[in-house]
């Protein structure tokens, strides 16, 4: 253990120093290197493939299940996957250099913010090895070192993919102590990353609910996480209920095991006989089942061929990342923003609502990284929302909400320029 | 105890509660309530005065020191400023419904980020109540409903300046509960009130280095926090002398006890023997005392009525907070950009010069929430910089860097306005 923790402390430092020089590496050797790990990645594809055939020996091995190896493997498509998405963030713009509120005080001095890096990123993630990759391009672009911490599953994957990109940035004249790989897969070991805060100024965890509670519980640094999306979508009185059909089918059915996804369905009285018969028929052809409250099963119970099961207290404020919506009946606005302000986890909600005032108040009262109106919760992401590349979509309220994308690794710094000032 | 955490509890979820109507404000009632704020201190000056009496004298019955005693003593003249401080919030402009990367994405969905706040912000802090009324002001105005838990000492005072705070929202049409003030003095409410991350959205302490250490070491929730200053000023050899010497007086001398007060010079080598006399004449009669390393002492010894003594190891990297300053010669900039970096707080760093390329390699690899050129560090403050009133300096790298104003107690959501858009 001594070993792996002096590992983990001199890779760190390395990061560190190297941190300063990515953070003034102009964007177009930045870029370069990004494209040489895109090269590399495809070129040694089949360096890449043997490691992930060790990879997934041992995990049969070990009895995994086929999800999960489906998560572990990497195939040429994959890795061909991984190169465009590194190449992507390649032609992205670059956030750091930007300045803003830049103006002259009366005294003359020149300020402005000037978008800078965090320094060092460390990451800890689980068996998908493509965060590798990932998060090593993510951070390169946003000008901040990387110390990766991946799963003890895909050690052989991440490994590889670790040297491809190292090799690939020193020799695109980027320091490739950038990048940092943690080889030992001690468990142990995350806990003492999670408290060096003097060297690692961010942490981001990547994987299950698990990890990322045990990251956000530990770390002694700030954690940019993702966070669970319980998401609802509110029918009003006045909605047009074709959109209101449209826009609940694509929100639960399109991807259904995804963040942002439709949870519960909140319909107003004044319409539920009318919509809740169009949606649930359309719901029912995609295999979707209701959780319906009392009110909404009244409706919906005389029609045959729906999957209908009667709503229990855990199905509010559930993330169900399947087929299953619950369904709520409600008189009012009103009561809407009260069960949301309830439930929430504070990801993405909509209203559907052909009505200016009841539009502009859910805008403005609900509580949420990403409020909508008349569009599918689906939308919540990085690049669907024009940033090009996400980290994640945090629920988190401080310093990045929703999608998270290379901005959101920056911080930045105030800059002064004067001639001679002092404070009277 | 346990009465206590449950009078906490119950006043935080009051304030949760009124946060959301809090958050839809318009300015003019936050400010019309904020203008009764500064009335009613001003009119209930009598009754402040008891109050503060008798923290006094238990204060002094318990032996404090001057020092303490005088940041605890409110007098007519502190009330009245108080009152003026409110009235300065009252004129800022209001954080809160700003939109920003606001644009049409290419399926037509329209969308914005929207400033909002960040719901309920506890703050803890010390002796000096004054704090009471600044806090509750800048959450005010930037629509957060804020809990107070101040210092034992400043038991009395605190509560009658958070009685006279929620009567006159109370009398402007704002929920009073969005102002909470906890009574209880016992120190482990204060550990409790640090778990409670479903209510609480940001914690900001205020007070000695030890509290916010405790705060941040233990908050689940995100915390503000002012760090230390140790600020370097750099005299580079092209630096205009006479300039080097009013900048490096000013930051001195001006106000020793404050974090963005010089802690250590800097001075190349090719000027160190014209320039340290020069400067060093100035801070003598200030009374400045000079922690040399051997290369300044040698320039400096000769020379009568300076207070020098040699630097010992812990003068680096040291704040002073009084009429003391480490000096060290370098024989390069980037000897002076290696020690800033090794020894820097991240607060506030400076380079005197005359050399364009030195001036930009200073701004650009200088890590520090604030980096200047030919400019006294002393200028890092809310109000220099244009906020108007702050929160404290920070130097942290998340959320908030340098001077945070009333924009760093806000976030953001995002807002997203479709016709009945879905996702392909």
């Amino acid at each position: 253990m001594k070993s792996a923790i002096d590992e983990l402390e001199k890779k760190a430092r390395a990061a560190k120093a190297a941190s300063r020089k990515l953070a003034h590496l102009p964007s177009e050797v930045k870029n370069g290197a990004l494209v040489a790990i895109a090269e590399a990645l495809v070129k040694r594809e089949k360096e890449i493939l043997e490691c992930s055939q060790a990879d997934c020996n041992e995990a049969k091995a070990s009895g995994m299940g086929e999800a999960m190896l489906d998560r572990l493997v990497l195939s040429a498509e994959r890795i061909a996957g991984m190169a465009q998405d590194v190449r992507t963030v390649a032609s992205l713009p670059d956030p750091v250099g930007e300045a803003f509120d830049a103006r002259m005080l009366p005294n003359g001095l020149r300020i402005e913010r000037r978008r800078v890096p965090l320094g060092v990123i460390g990451t800890i993630y689980e068996s998908r090895p493509n965060v590798t990759v990932d998060m090593a391009s993510l951070c390169l672009k946003s000008g901040n070192a990387v110390i990766l911490r991946g799963g003890k599953e895909a050690a052989h994957s991440n490994w590889i993919l670790a040297k491809v990109v190292k090799e690939a940035l020193a020799e695109s004249g980027v320091p490739d102590d950038a990048v940092q790989f943690i080889e030992s897969t001690e468990r142990a070991l995350v806990n003492h990353m999670l408290k060096m805060k003097d060297i690692i100024d961010l942490i981001i965890p990547r994987g299950s609910e698990q990890l990322v509670a045990m990251v956000t519980g530990n770390a002694a640094m700030p954690v940019l996480a993702a966070g669970a999306g319980v998401c609802h979508t509110y029918v009003d009185s006045s909605a047009d209920l074709e959109k209101a059909v449209a826009i609940a089918y694509n929100a639960k059915v399109q991807r259904p095991t995804v963040c942002n996804a439709l949870d519960a369905l909140l319909v107003h009285a004044d319409v539920a006989e009318r919509y809740l018969p169009m949606v649930a028929a359309d719901w029912a052809r995609a295999g979707v089942e209701m959780h319906c409250d009392e009110c909404s099963l009244k409706v919906l119970s005389p029609i045959s061929n729906l999957k209908l099961a009667p709503a229990s207290d855990g199905d509010w404020g559930k993330e169900f990342l399947a087929l299953v919506a619950a369904v709520k009946v409600v008189d009012s606005l009103d009561e809407a923003l009260e069960h949301i302000a309830r439930y929430s986890s504070g990801h993405s909600e909509a209203i559907i609502t052909e009505d200016y005032s009841a539009a502009m108040r859910f805008l403005e009262e609900v509580d949420a990284a990403c409020v909508y109106v008349n569009a599918s919760t689906r939308f919540t992401d990085g690049g669907q929302f024009g940033l090009g590349a996400e980290v994640g979509i945090s629920t988190q309220k401080f310093h990045a909400r929703g999608p998270m994308g290379l901005k959101e690794l920056t911080t930045y710094k105030w800059v002064i320029m004067g001639s001679g000032q002092v404070r009277p």
